[in-house]
């Protein structure tokens, strides 16, 4: 198994939490993306759509962080990522799709380049985009955490699942866009618990080999 | 089992190609977003999020349409959404998440508010945003489309599934956004097979009683 990542890019970040959960280590390539590596012939070859997060498993090369973090868990279902009950599944696929159609979309550099270059935003003007989506999202977020009364340590119970590996690269780049994290206290919490746990801690974007 | 839509939500369009397909016919209250119904305190009592589209199964309110498909295909297996193998399944997924993650987030009603509000942009401008993410988008669904020579009618196989349940309502969107479609030769001809099914039909938006 080979994975293609990126170490700031969120949806790598998810997969290598997933992976990091799951006791798995594919070997890693590093794509750098701000140089256009994603779109070289080279790269083209393995993965036609030139996008990072890939997984060449063997059998084929998958693509989109969500669809690959639902293969893992399928193939290697311990420990498992989302609930056994499918009301409860429906309730962490919905958490974890707010970040990953909600959010995310909406400040990746393709998304970025481009309001910069249309609109004549600079860095500060594309900053605060990134900050509004990013906090309207994370309030959904927090509104459903915080609702969630008898919740264990992390999102959605006392183990890390699906819902974690979304936020906590969307709290870190949350971080990186200045926004204040100060009014999302259970999100925090949630925050602090999955720190704590190596599988996280390795798989933040400062520990990655590629990180400038 | 009550479903919270609107005519025009591509999200809201892909949960009734999904009902469809399983012969299933929820009660249906249809949420006026234009007219901002879905903020409103009757609403949000329902779903705090106050999001569409919503379904209340009974057992919990369901948000996010992915998930909401996903559950129904999960507790209501015939015919199948999602093929059995799991690197297929994977392929599927992605298919659908590129539209649900990539394309759609980026022309939805709130977004094109801020473009126009902070960026100055008219309706031209605004259009002219949603049709550069929707062409790059469609490009890799067609791309992925087009490379599978032993191809059904449908996106993946001779049966449709999750794929042509995010893809329909997409190209819809690129319809009402001035998109020219001649390109993706590939994906209108799965739009024809799609467009013979009273499934697909009778989900469009024009055929549902809140369509202006």
């Amino acid at each position: 198994m080979r994975f293609y990542g990126y170490f700031r890019s969120s949806s790598a970040y998810r997969c290598r939490i997933a992976f990091n959960l799951k006791g798995i280590r594919p070997e890693t390539e590093f794509v750098n993306l701000r140089d256009g590596v994603q779109r070289l012939e080279s790269f083209r070859r393995m993965n036609p759509q030139g996008l990072v997060p890939a997984l060449d498993t063997g059998e084929g090369v998958l693509t989109q962080s969500l669809a690959i973090v639902e293969w893992l868990d399928e193939t290697h279902p311990a420990p498992p990522l989302l609930p056994p009950d499918a009301i409860a599944r429906a309730h962490v696929r919905a958490f974890a799709q707010i970040i990953a159609c909600e959010i995310h979309p909406l400040h990746n550099l393709r998304v970025l380049n481009h309001i910069k270059q249309a609109y004549g935003q600079d860095q500060d003007g594309a900053d605060a985009w990134c900050r509004r989506w990013i906090g309207e999202g994370l309030a959904a977020c927090e509104a459903i955490a915080a609702a969630r009364t008898h919740a264990g340590a992390f999102t959605f119970g006392d183990t890390p699942g699906l819902a974690d590996i979304c936020l906590i690269p969307q709290m870190f780049a949350a971080d990186r866009f200045g926004l204040d994290l100060q009014p999302f206290g259970r999100l925090r919490e949630i925050r602090a618990a999955c720190d704590a746990l190596p599988a996280f801690a390795e798989a933040h974007p400062a520990k990655q080999p590629d990180a400038v």
